[in-house]
């Protein structure tokens, strides 16, 4: 956290006004490793197979969605008050919480603790659209992105020609009123997801839920992360959603332990069912060549765009001694890494600003670059190896007479001296090639 | 309109349940365009230069930050209450609107028109935070993405090591509860934003301007749109905002008439003034040559991402007779189209959906690329030329025998025969090359 707010990748939110709770900012290379998160979900579903389409649907739609989901009836926390401290707890996590006049018990075991009878709490956020407050302009903040795909089912098989086993992919904001949020980025009211619904014949919903939890592990490798830290945890019966015959989540260890990354379930044909059942459309495909009608069953990859940045944080997070120096170093996947290579002139003079600038702008266009001169070499260094950038390109002495370059690896340390000419190539790659999180140190 | 349904680009939202006015949702071709415009404008804020750090803020802030903006106290509508129609309308635009009962009539002309004075209601959404609906609890959503730059203007001097002149550029959804939506995509409730805030000496502010203005625009003719199409603005005094001390309009000839596409505005001190005195921060830079200490002047370029889309999409429209038969045609830069190239067999026989398969392989890993073998040639080109596809690559009998294909350019319609071996290469040259939308047939 405290590297986060240092280098300028997460900082807490409206914090000149005191903050508000679990609400964050992405600086600027929180933004750049964002757009690199999502931009390799989309290529893994866009551009790496055919089967997949993308849409992008309202945070604010019909109220009957949320309806036909079970949202409005059944996306509740039970909470209960304490009538002494006023503070307000969930019912089912009360061994986790703290009571507010003496916080080594529990509540309900403090002396004055009063609580009331548990109630439940609808978790979506409600807001008016129009003018007058009143029912009929009652509106939610979506609380998954999900909904938004199903009801775009129809407009997909239609427009995009799709036909079973097919997927529908969106990134894109919800909201969800938590109670207990915490752990910095984990859990947060106002989250990103990348939710992809992937629509089968029935009979091939168990297959297609094994395919997809394999390319979800391997997704999460492919970028780096260490496979000792990653987990399968199917569901219990009693953890099952209403929706869900069988769910398991991908887990990462954080650092409070192996929790959600993302959750893949076989969702059944409950939403379609629903929404056919509620707007009277008929949301089903049928398949020309068996003269078979039927309702696809849907196999949903639910990811976190912030989970999956702080897994890739604290798994690329190290530290090291290097000659009697502590460094710490991002070793961040070379493809998410905000920026890939930094151009630094050895010192400030002798001409190696101007020629280092030159060759920052020969790479700038083709490669996320940086240029930087001010402060000490090693300096400049420990900034870029804190922002995970994987490459360092020093101007020193020797270029402004052979026209080479020294090429800094940031997890090996090594410097092997490179043409000027053709490094923009050399670099891209160096981008294309697999790439392995070296061991690290702890 | 027909064609961003018919092709996929944009569909009524919750169509299933009778839409939401003035909500879309952007289907596949409307994602892949989308995500292409928003990443032109990253490329133009940070790739291009190097004044410009990257932040994305929360939609839902501290409620204080709308009270230091000025949008709590002012950024309302004055609206009009009919008491015999019911019908409500803003008091400014009632030569726009019509009678509930006689539509021929303006409202407070009918014969039963029983119009209320006007009040002011304010635009933006409200909600509650956390289980108790009090007004300690209440939350705004964002109606524009500009103040989370401004609650973090010290972050960025702190930890960007940012001085002015320096620019923050953020995308994202904001959202106005308007009164009067409409025309397809340009005004909508819930909308998407690029808006980069520039931080200057005040002396440099006018020149500044003038910078931002001429870049816009150059970035909307450098991506296609036809210069006669766009037009600057400059806002009367009796139209500036509070905050403004001069704003352009960035216009485009929209099939309703020129309207805004963009807003240039010098805002001068007015946003770091109003949050340092609500939040006692010091917002301002102190510049360690000159020992001056200065709040910054500000200009700001906010642009819609729908509303570029929209832009783009009316300018590339195109329809022509070729042999005798209509043709329709969007003609898109090819940066921003959303496949770059379709790989076709020229029939369904012979080898040649295999082959053109194993091409359109060893394309799509480096550009974006579909492969289509259902219909006839004609009508396979039709659909390309209607997303706006620049490049089509059909397979036939020759490229069996010599391993040629045709390459047809969509808006020449050009056909050159050119070896598979290095195709890849060759498009991504055309793709780099620069690009003037051809003279349009109407």
């Amino acid at each position: 956290m405290a590297l986060c707010k240092r280098r300028g990748f997460i900082f807490p939110s409206s914090e000149i006004y005191g903050g508000v709770g679990s609400t964050y900012d992405y600086g600027h290379y929180g933004v750049l490793l964002k757009n690199n998160v999502k931009a390799e979900w989309w290529r893994s579903m866009l551009q790496e197979r055919d089967d997949i389409v993308a849409i992008d649907s309202a945070i604010i739609q019909h109220p009957r969605v949320w309806e036909a989901s079970g949202h409005l009836a059944g996306f509740t926390d039970p909470l209960v008050d304490c009538r002494t401290c006023k503070l307000r707890f969930r019912a089912d996590k009360l061994g986790d919480a703290q009571c507010g006049r003496k916080p080594s018990k529990r509540p309900g075991e403090g002396p004055d603790c009063e609580l009331t009878d548990a109630r439940e709490f609808n978790l979506m956020f409600e807001t008016h659209v129009g003018p007058v407050v009143d029912s009929a302009s009652v509106a939610y903040l979506r609380p998954e992105t999900a909904q938004g795909i199903f009801i775009n089912f129809k407009n997909v098989l239609q427009f995009a020609r799709m036909k079973p086993p097919f997927g529908i992919a969106q990134i894109g904001k919800s909201f969800r009123n938590e109670i207990t949020t915490g752990n910095f980025i984990f859990r947060t009211r106002e989250f990103e997801q990348m939710e992809m619904e992937f629509f089968v014949p029935p009979a091939e919903a168990e297959r297609w839920h094994q395919h997809w939890m394999d390319e979800r592990m391997r997704w999460y490798t492919d970028l780096g992360i260490r496979p000792d830290n990653l987990m399968l945890r199917p569901h219990g019966a009693d953890e099952l959603s209403h929706y869900s015959s069988a769910t398991s989540d991908l887990e990462y260890r954080f650092p409070m332990g192996f929790s959600e990354l993302e959750g893949i379930a076989n969702r059944g044909d409950f939403d379609l069912t629903q929404h056919a059942q509620h707007s009277g459309e008929k949301l089903e495909y049928f398949d020309q060549q068996t003269k078979e009608r039927y309702v696809p069953h849907v196999i949903e990859p639910a990811a976190g765009v912030d989970r999956a940045m702080l897994a890739f944080i604290v798994d690329a997070y190290d530290t090291e001694e290097v000659e009697g120096r502590q460094r710490t170093v991002l070793r961040l996947h070379p493809r998410i890494a905000p920026v890939k290579v930094a151009v630094l002139p050895l010192v400030s003079k002798e001409g190696m600003p101007e020629r280092a600038r030159e060759i920052f702008e020969s790479v700038r266009g083709r490669i996320p670059a940086e240029f930087d001169e001010g402060g000490s070499i090693g300096k400049r260094y420990r900034r870029q190896d804190e922002i995970g950038t994987p490459w360092g390109v020093t101007v020193d002495g020797q270029t402004l007479e052979d026209d080479t370059v020294t090429l800094r690896d940031r997890d090996s340390l090594e410097q092997v001296r490179v043409p000027v000419d053709g490094l923009a190539d050399a670099l891209e790659v160096r981008l294309t090639e697999p790439w392995r999180s070296p061991k690290l140190s702890d």
